[in-house]
């Protein structure tokens, strides 16, 4: 019998973090009778006064939020990480190691209005979006080591408001998956002389099997080792280390692809598309600002939960939290869906 | 100002994967209007004509699920992994590699009724499905070096069905995490000449800050480094490397600890509690039937996604999955409320 990866399971190598996924096609073909998610509803006002991300509302804490016309950020007012903690105490037992951690969290509004979503927003609108994260990219990206910038979008990704907006996280230290994608980097580019991202990009236009959109500056692909169903890399082809160091051609072009990648996903199953998205590229901060950043390629990696349909979702639970990650169709499988399926119209506007 | 591990934010490693995790014990105060879980039903019927794990029902794929009594075992009609697939070519580019992946995936029954749980079964019931585990290793662990029993409990943890039940899939390799696992012990065993759990055991039955139960043969704490909110893990006290080499005693024990631990679980929200739960012990099949198992400790995990209350889940999303693993309330705390709730009486009977 001969090997078809359509039809016979494996196992793929991320090389960015060292770790297997398994791949079984064939196990798209089961009944589902578990947990629907709500489809999400469109009827959203454009404006709620009791959501304190809506221009003019009075937050939780008494402060009001201003009645912005573009985008707004703003100071998390429950962050996760701030900057001003005692540092914990050393252990130098390895069972029980602890260390500190600095940081910063804000909240950054996409637009005033609370029913618009990335692909319903115009490129135009877009483009403010992306040049706010390089303002505030430039601004923590000189104190911290690692800025994440990242997007929670949909219920189902945890998404506590349904106001458009995305949160940056900074971070006195570099996190796991970064810290583990560095090593990986710069170990490749030892070897090879060249950055793994740039490599990658060069084989994917030559495979032409994962490609969902491809233009001068970006390149879309489900990449070889994507674990969530319809996940996705987009990828600078311009060697770009760092968010802030894109010209204005390039995010004028970032735009354009941001709003043909998410209007793709939300007519993929005609729902607005959970999913949770982020940036990574070179770390930062007084530490790394003189290191070489020869191994890096700005990326940012797009992580949709929905398998199925919009009511349907892929979880990550038992075997993937015990074992490894587990996909039920092949990368190439879910790009061909996507690069198919229409992205300059979106269905509401059909 | 002094560190207050409950006011601070800080990192904690996990030393059995090398990952860090970060601790924000005062997020907890957020609001959230974000997904409410569906409070889960306790109207299920003991039989359900239409669910393919009740006994005497014909399941889609035509073959009738025997009138079975106690536990019953059957390989899934939809299995991740089958064992006759032909491997894939090989491929000299490290930027997409494959690897081959045999395996075998069966499913559990723990009772023929389906409205029962492990929390709601006898001590006496819990033996019987211990015994089927000990049984099914015996027969898969002489042919897959790795044997994950795992259980997905509730809909918010993707089971597809809640019929009580569990899972087996075999593999004819390590996956990562046990993989990880497994370099990790055996560096520790290296420099310590003893087995981490067996330290870990120790120190946590000196420190008493995260034990939730405690019996000569079962420990139960909250891992120092616990990602999930009232993550457990439940550690062999006697030594064991692999769930068959637990004596009668052991198994008894064992089953009074899960019904403990899964009662505290379901009174702690008044609900029936969520979760995914596996076992880990040292590798099997031919490849490691010889090798040394001295640095492994048989230990199952429990991972529960519930955060504040029977429907406000935390999400392991956007921070989470681009950059690192996040907790909203410490270990310590989570051990507390754990050892406090009742754990012999189950809500459902008061
Ligand atoms: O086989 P089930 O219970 O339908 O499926 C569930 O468990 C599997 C193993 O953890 C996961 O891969 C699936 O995503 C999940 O829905
Ligand atoms: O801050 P939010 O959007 O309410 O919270 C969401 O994103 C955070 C960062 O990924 C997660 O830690 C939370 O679990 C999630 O609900």
């Amino acid at each position: 019998m001969q090997f078809v990866a359509t039809e016979h399971q494996h196992r793929r190598l991320n090389p960015l973090n060292g770790t297997w996924v398994l791949v079984c096609p064939h196990r798209t073909q089961r009944p589902w009778s578990g947990q629907q998610e709500k489809a999400q509803k469109n009827e959203l006002p454009d404006f709620d006064p009791t959501n304190p991300l809506c221009p003019g509302v009075t937050r939780p804490n008494g402060i009001q939020t201003p009645a912005y016309e573009s985008t707004y950020v703003f100071e998390n007012d429950f962050p996760a990480l701030v900057e001003q903690v005692p540092a914990p105490p050393n252990s130098d037992d390895p069972l029980f190691q602890v260390a500190p951690a600095h940081g910063n969290c804000r909240v950054m509004c996409f637009h005033p209005k609370s029913n618009l979503t990335l692909p319903t927003m115009t490129s135009a609108e877009i483009v403010v979006v992306i040049n706010e994260w390089i303002n505030q990219f430039n601004e923590l990206s000189s104190k911290y080591a690692w800025v994440q910038i990242f997007e929670n979008k949909g219920a189902a990704m945890g998404c506590s408001n349904p106001h458009p907006h995305c949160q940056i996280w900074s971070c006195s230290f570099l996190p796991t998956e970064p810290q583990l994608k560095q090593e990986r980097l710069r170990a490749y580019y030892a070897t090879n002389d060249r950055p793994l991202l740039g490599d990658y990009v060069e084989r994917e236009l030559q495979r032409r099997e994962r490609i969902v959109i491809d233009n001068p500056d970006w390149l879309v692909v489900v990449p070889f080792w994507a674990t969530w169903p319809f996940e996705t890399m987009l990828i600078s082809r311009n060697n770009n280390k760092r968010i802030n160091d894109l010209t204005l051609d390039q995010r004028y072009n970032l735009a354009v692809t941001i709003k043909e990648l998410t209007t793709k996903y939300d007519n993929l199953f005609q729902c607005s598309f959970p999913y949770s998205m982020g940036w990574h590229g070179a770390p930062t901060g007084p530490e790394h600002a003189h290191a070489s950043s020869a191994h890096w390629t700005l990326h940012a990696i797009y992580y949709p939960p929905l398998l199925r349909s919009a009511t349907v979702r892929k979880f990550m639970v038992g075997f993937e939290l015990l074992a490894m990650a587990q996909r039920d169709l092949t990368p190439e499988q879910a790009a061909q869906r996507l690069r198919e399926v229409d992205g300059t119209c979106h269905y509401l506007d059909k």
